[in-house]
């Protein structure tokens, strides 16, 4: 096939399909790793060939063992490390030699511990480096690939799960236990399973692009402890996704740690770090879930049928009270319930009870049987009002679960549309369950899953159809003086801009600033202010001067020369009573913005994304609400308007009650240019725009104040 | 016992205990309701006697039948009635004749098919007052009593549930099919069960009050689908709770309903009655959960372990991811991770490997088996500083799934504190959940509902520490004016209040209207303003004019005798031209009220719950982002606490970025006294404080504008 993603696609292909594979460090003792894998390797119906390793050993369950990989008389693709880690530097060291190229490596013990596992992580790297090795892990369970061509269950999990279209990355080993128990339970498949753990050499990166690659994958999971690359794994699910139209579903825990990484200034102290990462991978297209449940219940939806076209869907229940449940769940979750066509209702009224509620959800009572499940089940398939069906069921004493399962499978498999399904209890219903899964029809135990389950494979439909903008660079911008500006204030070691000097920045990046000078003295001032016109803002420059109207060091509203001339004097003492020795600047004369629509934009940097642009309403709504929302730069035209849009706040720029709708456009396209600062200065550490005052439609917006710090 | 609450308690006693049962209208055909019936009753050990009464057979399942109940020779307790709905009146008839007193009507066919059914419904009732008869249903799955001193199985559901210590009281005869499925596949045990379908005769509120007094049920489930009487049902569990402790939760299906029931009016269209009952529901101190699962989740957390005195909880996990998801999860939930004592972190160091982490989460690495866990789970429980205890177990190669569930139900055996479980996965775990489950230890598949269970079981123990305060009504009030108002406007059909009439209701019952006069000419409107000095507010009253400043009817700041006149003259005018019948009683002269935080506060009628008072923020707040909350009146001072500080804006009253504190205290003041208003004039509809000026603290509150609908 076709490579869209060469990330190391020819090392993990041996990693994944090798014909074979060597277990260094297989011992004979049942119970313990060295054993567990090699048995795993051995009992899955590899289709390769096996060589234990062990310097002390003959023979191993059967098989003949070498002392060392450099002993085994054929070529080996793949070496499965399960030393200790003191000694697997050495194993790596003789693979290399014996010229594999692909290894795994099992044991714990490196990075995870700090320290010397540090040191000992580092020697394995140059190994691989030295022999030109790629390997998964350390410190992690193995690779699991479920393609009959290989067979290969190269870890010490306690089952090799079903053959399937899901494939699933986990940073953390255990948790990989528990999901492969969890699917096993509802005849989940998998194409490939790999814990990556330390990922030291292979990335999450890596394999997201291997199965991007897949053809036997179509939907990815992946658990992500932390994300070291951010860039990277946002720039490899938009290839993914755009390319191959595969979702990726992931957890990444850690989410409460938010609050603490929380930074000093007054836009950072808003910034959780989870909530950049929440922006980030939503931006990326990627579906975050909460849980393992929430990601299996979307990874089904996914894997299973066809992606819903509308959000119309019909729920057919034996049973008024979860019909209303379901419907609940269905609107809560953005759904519509899908009116019939006239020959739906017509057909339910012939064959339905006359008891029987025939408008949706359709309740086909509590003594129905297979029959009249098949019959309003297919119809509602049928009806081209129709794109999805919720069906319900509750073991009543009438119900015969097993059939209606039946019938609802073979339903199924004759449209094209999705089906799911709720079977409500558990343990008598569980027969009709267990048919459902192993026939690959989404079953939820909550109507609450189901709804929110076929939304997000709706959205992501949604998503498909969209054509992804790219960020196109702005040509108007004086990138030059900017650095000029930057490196004058690093030279002086300063870390704040001042607010003349920001003002040129963001000039220079064509963001709305008002015509503005510094004046040296009243007179000046006056001068000055005849030039611009009234009514104006005067403020003092300094740079030990930050939050300025605690200093009282600005004024509004100046209408006369006279008045500039005496502010010019007031705001300078006010300044020299609080703050004796601050060298002043000057004061800067400003032409008043009109009255509009507050706003904040903000800049910082995140650890693992970098740029992050910051939009919020400004006032009451930011200091009481923090409605804001965040992306990383630079952001796409399509991102600044959904920005504006997802906020709480966005009606007031939209004209809510009488007000005049503002100038979106404008708040865009200064979103965009901020974003481009952002990608271009990195030398900028944090940016605050506040107030941005946005104005009505065409009327643009202006910076009344900001701040950069270096 | 003791009987603290008096509903029907002697007719449900004989309902749940009787000594003798008649099936009416049993029939021979196994699959249908009136067989299983009997059939449910005879094979669950019931310890009474059963008559299968039916005109046409000898016996029925080897058991004698008879005619009619009449022909039974021996007194008989309760009749279960079978017959289809249009004979049902008659078989009740005869059972007043026989001197029944109590009956379960099963048979559907009655209010909920509308039209004939309401009929028949109405005519059960009036032979069952005739009779002194209490019923059940109709249209309802039966009564399952598991009380081994009788042994009652009197429904058609599959299963009888197993014994237990909660109590299920539901609308939906389907969902307790489901329920019953859901509970026997997790041992979940039951005290009584209850499908009361119509209600017709004893309400949820009887059933309730009966759980109350119930010393077999410690928990109290309830479904509802429409509460009739939402006054009682408040009255009923705020008594059950306060005198007995016993928590009640509740799920109420129709949610979505809510946005399409809203008012029309300004406050009321922020009003869904959905809305109204999640808050009647917290307000009664009811639990409401969304779905069943939540709802045995919490039931479960209650009904087997003592509740928790705090939320500091310990984590015990074999494996770092879960326990990070863990903690999130904790923490979302405002659980708090313990600290542990001293000893407790000495013992860990000693007794657990090198590797294990022994902070809190602790995670006692992959390969730990039983010891290491009961090591770990009971020192944890040992320790002062913990107060619950998260057992986290991911299936891994070494893991002893069974030993390890057993160690953790002997733990927890010997300790007061909550000990609950997740045991991660589904298939291997099943084992040591089975073994959990039967031995009432709370297991959860998530972390989060883990969580969610234990913050909510600790919410209600702070609730049961706290006094519950009643309403007590003001004195200072003059009822007698306000009625006068409201028969004038009530004799002239008016639909509205004039503000002049509302400003005069707020005062009669001590809300803070500001001095205003009625000036029928200018030069009156001069004078007038001379007494209460300036500057002023002016509006037109008229009947017509509902919203002022949209026909530029209102005039603020006006700060000279002459300035009023002229402004007289101007606002007449204006009202003139866009309204020229418009009956025009004059011009209202009033004091300005100084700057302070808008609020709203607002009371509606709600069709289950009546008197409803509603408080927001105003402005941007309210209109943006619906930042409001409810309460059914009359208001208690601790509910018009919590209420302004549960809404989203509360900061700005408590002084949020150099804000000064506003007067809150005399806000819930007039919260309070609008309650009573709402509650001693039913004749008011609606009334809205739109907006209620709060200044400083000590400086009061004041309405700017009020609206009085009736």
């Amino acid at each position: 096939m076709e490579q869209p993603f060469p990330n190391k696609v020819e090392h993990l292909n041996t990693i994944f399909y090798p014909q074979s594979v060597a277990v260094v460090g297989a011992n004979k003792v049942p119970g313990t790793v060295p054993y567990d894998m090699l048995i795993n390797i051995l009992h899955s119906d590899f289709q390769g060939v096996v060589y234990p390793v062990n310097p002390r050993e003959k023979a191993i369950a059967g098989v003949k063992a070498y002392k060392y990989v450099i002993d085994i008389p054929d070529p080996v693709d793949l070496a499965v490390i399960v030393y200790p880690s003191t000694v697997c530097h050495m194993a790596l060291e003789q693979c290399g030699q014996k010229g594999i190229k692909s290894a795994i490596i099992i044991s714990a013990g490196f990075r995870e511990i700090g320290g010397v596992g540090v040191e000992r992580e580092q020697q394995l790297l140059e190994i691989a480096k030295k022999y030109d090795i790629s390997f998964i892990g350390p410190n992690c369970l193995g690779v699991i690939n479920t393609d009959s061509a290989v067979n290969l269950n190269a870890s010490f999990a306690r089952q090799m799960p079903d053959s399937g279209n899901i494939g699933f990355l986990s940073q953390s080993g255990a948790l990989c236990t528990a999901v492969l128990d969890y699917a096993q339970a509802r005849h989940i498949g998998f194409s490939k399973f790999v814990s990556f753990g330390n990922k030291a050499d292979v990335s999450e990166i890596d394999l997201l692009y291997y199965l991007g690659n897949d053809p036997k994958t179509k939907v990815i999971l992946i658990y992500l402890e932390e994300i070291s690359d951010g860039r990277a794994l946002m720039k490899a699910a938009e290839e993914i996704i755009r390319k191959t139209g595969k979702p990726i579903l992931a957890i990444k825990s850690g989410r409460t740690e938010a609050g603490a990484s929380a930074a000093a200034s007054h836009t950072g102290s808003l910034a959780g770090s989870d909530e950049i990462c929440d922006a980030a991978l939503r931006q990326a297209g990627i579906i975050r879930c909460q849980n393992i449940e929430e990601m299996f219940n979307l990874a089904t939806a996914f894997a299973y049928q066809d992606l819903p076209k509308t959000n119309r869907v019909a729920i057919i229940t034996n049973a008024g009270g979860p019909g209303v449940l379901t419907t609940d769940a269905a609107i809560q979750e953005g759904l519509e319930l899908a009116r019939f066509s006239e020959e739906t209702t017509a057909m339910f009224k012939k064959t339905l009870p006359k008891t029987a509620n025939i408008k949706n959800p359709v309740d086909v009572i509590g003594d129905a049987r297979a029959d009249r499940y098949s019959i309003a089940v297919s119809q509602a398939m049928k009806d081209p009002n129709v794109d999805g069906v919720f069906v319900i069921l509750t073991p009543q004493s009438m119900t015969d679960i097993e059939a209606i399962a039946r019938e609802i499978v073979n339903v199924a498999g004759r449209f094209e549309k999705p089906l799911m399904a709720s079977f409500m209890g558990e343990k008598d219903v569980a027969v009709g369950i267990d048919i459902l899964q192993r026939n690959r029809i989404p079953h939820y135990t909550l109507p609450e899953s189901m709804a929110r389950s076929f939304a997000a494979a709706y959205r992501f439909y949604q998503q498909l159809q969209q054509e992804k903008e790219e960020f196109r660079p702005f040509e108007d911008v004086n990138i030059q003086l900017v650095q000029k500006i930057l490196e004058e204030a690093k030279a002086k070691q300063r870390r704040h801009l001042s607010e003349y000097e920001s003002t040129q920045v963001l000039a220079a990046y064509g963001l709305p600033v008002v015509e503005s000078h510094l004046a040296k003295s009243a007179k000046e001032a006056a001068s000055l202010a005849a030039q611009i016109g009234f009514p104006l803002v005067m403020k003092v420059m300094s740079e030990q001067v930050i939050h300025k109207s605690d200093l009282k060091a600005v004024a509004l509203n100046i209408e006369t020369e006279e008045e500039v001339a005496r502010t010019f004097d007031r705001l300078i003492n006010n300044v020299k009573e609080r703050l004796p020795d601050a060298p002043i600047d000057g004061v800067l004369v400003r032409k008043m913005i009109p009255a509009g629509e507050e706003v904040i934009l903000g800049l910082k940097r995140d650890v693992s994304f970098d740029g992050v642009i910051m939009f919020g309403m400004g006032g009451v709504l930011v200091e009481v609400l923090k409605d804001i929302t965040f992306r990383i730069a630079p952001v796409a035209p399509s991102e600044a308007k959904s920005m504006i849009r997802e906020i709480k706040g966005a009606p007031l720029l939209f004209g809510v009650r009488k007000r005049a709708p503002k100038d979106v456009a404008a708040l865009e396209e200064s979103i965009q240019r901020l974003s481009q600062l952002a990608v271009e200065c990195p030398q900028i550490k944090e940016l605050d725009i506040n107030p941005l005052i946005v104005l009505n439609e065409g009327q643009g917006c202006f910076i009344a104040d900001a701040r950069i710090i270096l």
